[in-house]
């Protein structure tokens, strides 16, 4: 194919990337000469001018809507290298949250009810039972019961990374029709070795850097995961420069659920929402789906920066600055969901808050 | 006085003093045995599991009562010192401000509308005249139209600052009776000046390093600020050693709005309501709270980190760790605002999250 030519023709996958636009650039420099006028002295919002101005580009309009409701996308699946002994929960814990997640007892369920925000499960790949029936907050879209073992070769097909990207870009699409703001979550026991090893196959970096405790594993444990990612990584070459590529490599190392989540954040940008990225699970997916479309990252905002080192990693080379530093490191998109706040508030403010001359506020005399 | 005395009997602020009492450690201990036994990840929620530690403590109650609603106090008062040049904004501001805060057209309007809280503005110092009615959104207890120029005598005498000290007191204890949470707000052209000066006066350091832009001066204006702030601090000692002299050098270098800060510090602690600060105003009067009252800052949280230097210097001295970091340099209790829904995610989490147990989740195996 030449370089010009659409990727993944006639397929979903294809639409959507073919979907994506750029922000819009009057919309955002509209709402940047508003904050310039409204009544505080210029770029005291800081940080988040630059959030309220992206929320116009991406809405197209100034100002923007309000991004609520907000609605986070726990994708859950599970990872065949867990064989390798790089975490010390059971296979089957992924499973029990999801029952957890879908009984509300998950922290991310205590963080949605106190924001505002609506929790859906999406099983795209979770290897055993769960004792919780299939509904509107449970979407049962599994591609495989797990992926393989990455340690040892191939995770999934390019097919079924495909599938699992389109189950992402699906929910998004459908949640996008009633919701302002999409916001990333995963459940997965053993999902930071699959970033891990999508950190160092899409930024090049070192499997020891990439590689993290992750819900917190000893020292052995360690060694064996930046093993195991640095074996997995040296199979896939480095940052693929295709759309082509990107897909073989998330299927030769990523996850199911990451899978879902690059195509949720292509889904996201196609239908114009703000998406806010959670952790290293989150982020190692943005990789993907940056190399997939790299327009789409336009309308993504990095929640937090995780205590995972492979974050700080893949949001270095995205060009995202992260809202929130709490040292977070739980996953289930908690992280991102705490971020929402602020995004919601600067919206508001570019909605609401008065300027100058319409508050009868005398400027700064030099 | 021997140092057993209690500071400033038969009054409001000795009373207030005398009421408060650390946070209670059983509860703390019980917040943060719950956090371990929840499904997650010991740990995994970082900063915010201090926080829910600490509310629990502050409540005397574990789990504690959600921060909800809250109620933002801006304190307004005017600077003698702004006669020195030391800002490009016209004193009216102030008052234009008021009735624009009362108006619901500020920045903190459009915060506290996305974010559930009430704002309640007090005059403690207004120099010029408002286009607004006193009621239960602008309270009017102006305490004197304005400081005296710090830069060349006492900013007020040692009974107005008691007395604002007391309006602040006041109006926490008020707030405290229907609210969750009260957050500090600030509105005052010049305002930074007085508070580089108690930053230099609290914690020793250097006017150079604790003076910077505010609401943003030029290179001629920065330099004249830092000449007025070594001034002022050179006249009263360094480090207050005992309540009566933080008061003292209050007089002699503060704002009314900071004095009224430092007894909203008081009185929240006192009434054991958690109290979210806002930036370098907020922190500045937090050290003359903390001076008048070491354990009042055991139920204080910092909500954020501003771009104004002498703000760091406070948190530092102060041991408080803020809670976000998003180059705001906005005053108003905005980025104290922002960290509410931290706050109560934070005790929505301690609240209603899942154990283990409950849940039927397995631990974790090592």
């Amino acid at each position: 194919m030449t370089p010009d030519a659409a990727p993944f023709p006639g397929t979903l996958l294809g639409a959507t990337i073919a979907a994506v636009t750029p922000r819009d650039a009057g919309a955002e420099r509209a709402g940047r000469d508003r904050l310039d006028r409204m009544t505080k002295p210029p770029g005291s919002l800081g940080v988040l001018e630059d959030v309220a101005a992206q929320l116009a580009g991406t809405a197209g309009s100034c100002p923007p809507p309000l991004p609520t409701p907000a609605a986070v996308a726990v994708f859950a699946g599970d990872h065949g290298v867990h064989a390798q002994d790089v975490t010390p929960w059971p296979q089957e814990v992924t499973a029990q949250m999801v029952a957890n997640l879908v009984g509300g007892g998950a922290v991310v369920n205590a963080f949605a009810a106190q924001l505002g925000a609506d929790v859906v499960v999406v099983d795209v790949g979770v290897a055993t039972p769960y004792a919780v029936e299939p509904g509107p907050a449970l979407l049962v879209r599994r591609v495989r019961p797990g992926t393989a073992d990455l340690a040892v070769g191939p995770a999934m097909t390019v097919a079924e990374a495909r599938q699992a990207v389109e189950v992402g870009i699906e929910v998004a699409t459908a949640l996008a029709a009633d919701h302002g703001c999409l916001v990333t979550g995963d459940m997965g026991i053993a999902n930071t070795t699959a970033s891990a090893a999508l950190v160092c196959a899409f930024t090049g970096a070192a499997a020891a850097a990439a590689t993290g405790r992750g819900t917190g594993v000893d020292d052995p444990t360690l060694a064996r995961k930046v093993a195991v990612v640095a074996r997995a990584a040296a199979r896939v070459p480095e940052r693929p420069a295709t759309p082509e590529a990107a897909l073989a490599a998330l299927a030769e190392v990523g996850g199911l659920e990451h899978a879902a989540l690059a195509g949720f954040v292509l889904g996201s940008a196609a239908a114009r929402v703000p998406v806010l990225l959670d952790g290293v699970i989150a982020g190692s997916a943005a990789l993907v789906a940056a190399a997939l479309c790299p327009a789409a990252l336009e309308h993504a905002l990095a929640g937090h920066t995780s205590a995972e080192p492979g974050h700080a990693l893949a949001l270095r080379a995205l060009g995202l600055r992260p809202l929130l530093g709490l040292d977070l490191r739980l996953g289930e998109g908690t992280g991102a969901l705490l971020a929402l706040p602020l995004v919601a508030s600067a919206a508001r403010a570019l909605r609401e808050v008065a300027t100058f001359d319409s508050a009868g506020v005398t400027g700064k005399s030099r």
